[in-house]
């Protein structure tokens, strides 16, 4: 049974703090495993990796090389279903088409006293995608992390998936291909993000590593966080839906399911007005457990943190929203565009009856990795961003110097930098 | 004396390579000590606040409040020097009308089959920015990371500021007042990071945390990273110039020793294709060191990290730039622009002979916050995307879905997720 908040009972604030606060992670601590795995890559390779990787995935390179070849994802392409190429091409059209509209324009100006300043953007040289192994494997996640780098211009994108026993997923394959993923190794583990950020004999370097892992692949990314740069650590993902009594509560469970069936920490919250809807909702979700093959799953996390919260109005779901800084959140109600406009903090919104989140999770173009935990309120889904960086420009003339010499020497000055003050100075032969 | 390195020389890229990778910061390990503090202020706020203020800084909240201020921030103001105060005006009007060029638009529209999608930027609630004491307390620092805040239209911008015996340094608060924080604590460490992530009694938590510190703040910055957002941890500063022979020698050295006398792990790297211009710097460097306030951490910077390198054209330089990938750039030469253009990786580039590093700290508008230690291979410099964040937006109608369903629910069942396949199904009615 999930929790049930009403936000007319006098204990709801501090049940809903609480409810706020509420770890859904165990946290393991594998940094020493991970700092020796990753200091052995740093030191011996490709001989390392081969060891780590016959260890943990049965794998021996002689036999099956790291690097997969362009016959082998070829030939996964052609064993994956016709139907499927086709919604793999289609979620890869929509997601380039969406983040086309992303990419920054460089900004080079003169201001009015002359001096020329701006922002130029380039792609990253080389970014690192981790794609997990076995069951959280997932092609979509594939087409979410490569098609903003290849959109940004990023000409090297290195893609690492653990093969235990050399086979890997051939849709991954197939999105890879169809991504525009330049290299494949069958790595995975602290192993594969070591050799990602130092490189071995066989792998260049890259700038960044981007994707979902495991705590092992968790850790390793913080450990060599500043060598390269790494995007966000994503927890439990989790849905917040904002329905009004209209909706159908088979739908709404639907939704809700959805959310709990990835991960036993995941977390599903509805807010409604009506507590009879809440009932119903509660009831169909209870119902459709049933036939879901992932029930186990879904069932824990639906028990262990979902929650059905009721608000005397809609308009009061607002600020729970703003707080709570879903990950993903529906708007299932009559008039969407009225609470749209008070939401500060949430990842993605769905809008409307007819906007269920899964469609933002394949194909409605925009990127389904999206800011987890409540980080929301500080943090932006992937995107285009992510793969490139911006180098400030300053020029200056001798006149514009002149103009804003002062200014620097009485700064530089007042904060005790003298060599700061020379170096303005010596050009103007001014006093220091 | 700073390394010599020649390009036409045959031990030059090992040599080269091992000058990249010199790490020039010793990590203390204090996550023990840190981890205690935070834990001690998440749980008693306050009254932790208030004894580690006693034992670090000698204060006593009792006679000295907490908070500091408005006829405090006043009465600083008014002893601040009239020409400093125009100094820090002028310089916070210059960031502000640089950096409100940076502000992303909202970018709502309908797709040619009628999805409704967009990018909405909404600021940040609250921001913490940290500044340290002591002889570190740069007012500059104080403007470039408050401005960008406020043009974002962040409307809680809480400064922390350690006060040994009470005392802040008056330009700072003058800064302060000027860029618009709307809060100030006398406080600092690893307690601060603390107070702003987790909240006590008398400060409200922020979303994020910025600015500079020392191992401790560092330390408490990735630490509390998650519960808030932080900006980059920033390593000791360095600059490279790219200079040709026509520039005077003298100029060169001041811009190599306005980094170098940061911080005793600073460095200065010169590119020249003349020898005798390398050592005519070199030279000039050893003179301008005897007349230094902080010659001896600009010697020791010098000697221990300080490079020349000399390549046999300009044009060598600019691999050699983009692998080192410096947090400054400095293009003294006569065609800076063909040079410009190949350049990928650098914080910021300073353009032709009249445009000394320092302008970037102060006054030219431009952020001083930038990536060091060759992250600017991956990462940028504080703007106002650092204080906002974007939420995705996702509106479908019956007609839409009908259209998008098929692929998605093709790849959520290929994913095994059937919870997934079914919110989009069971509003259209199709079989699962």
């Amino acid at each position: 049974m999930a929790v049930w908040l009403e936000q007319a009972s006098d204990d709801f604030e501090a049940r809903f703090s609480a409810f706020l606060t509420t770890k859904r992670e165990v946290s393991e601590d594998v940094n020493a495993v991970v700092r020796t795995i990753i200091d052995d890559v740093r030191a011996r390779g490709d001989a390392a990796l081969a060891e780590y990787s016959h260890r943990f995935d049965g794998l021996d390179f002689t036999v099956t090389p790291m690097r997969v070849t362009e016959a082998e994802i070829d030939a996964a392409f052609a064993e994956v279903s016709p139907e499927l190429i086709d919604a793999l091409h289609l979620a890869a059209e929509r997601i380039e088409r969406h983040h086309a509209r992303q990419m920054p324009k460089d900004d080079i100006y003169e201001d009015a006293i002359g001096v020329g300043l701006g922002s130029r953007w380039t792609a990253i040289d080389a970014v690192g995608l981790y794609v997990p192994g076995g069951t959280a494997s997932y092609p979509s996640s594939v087409l979410m992390n490569a098609v903003p780098a290849r959109v940004a211009g990023v000409p090297r994108v290195v893609m690492v998936v653990p093969a235990s026993g050399g086979a890997i997923n051939p849709t991954v394959l197939a999105a890879a291909k169809i991504a525009g993923v330049t290299e494949i190794y069958r790595i995975g583990g602290a192993q594969a993000v070591a050799a990602l950020a130092y490189g071995t004999q066989t792998i260049e370097p890259v700038a960044k590593i981007v994707g979902p892992g495991n705590a092992y692949v968790a850790a390793a990314k913080r450990h060599v966080f500043g060598t390269v740069g790494i995007d966000m650590i994503a927890g439990p993902s989790e849905v917040l839906v904002i329905a009004d009594k209209d909706n159908d509560p088979d739908w709404i469970a639907a939704d809700l399911l959805a959310q709990a069936e990835h991960d036993r920490g995941a977390q599903s919250i509805l807010i409604t007005d009506s507590p009879d809807f809440a009932k119903a909702v509660e009831a169909a979700v209870e119902r459709q457990l049933k036939t879901l093959s992932r029930s186990e799953t879904a069932s824990a996390s639906w028990q262990d943190f979902g929650a059905l919260v009721i608000v005397p109005n809609l308009t009061a779901a607002v600020p729970l929203a703003n707080r709570i800084a879903a990950e993903h959140l529906e708007l299932a109600v009559a008039d969407p565009d009225a609470l749209m406009a008070g939401i500060r903090n949430a990842g993605a919104i769905f809008i409307g009856r007819h906007t269920p989140e899964v469609i933002g999770d394949y194909v409605g173009g925009s990127n389904h990795v999206l800011p987890t935990a409540r980080s929301a309120r500080f943090s932006s889904g992937l995107s285009v961003l992510d793969f490139v960086k911006r180098t400030s420009i300053l020029r200056l003339g001798p006149q514009q110097l002149r103009q804003l010499a002062p200014a620097a020497i009485a700064l530089a000055k007042s904060e005790g930098l003298d060599a700061h003050a020379r170096s303005v100075a010596i050009r103007l032969n001014l006093e220091e």
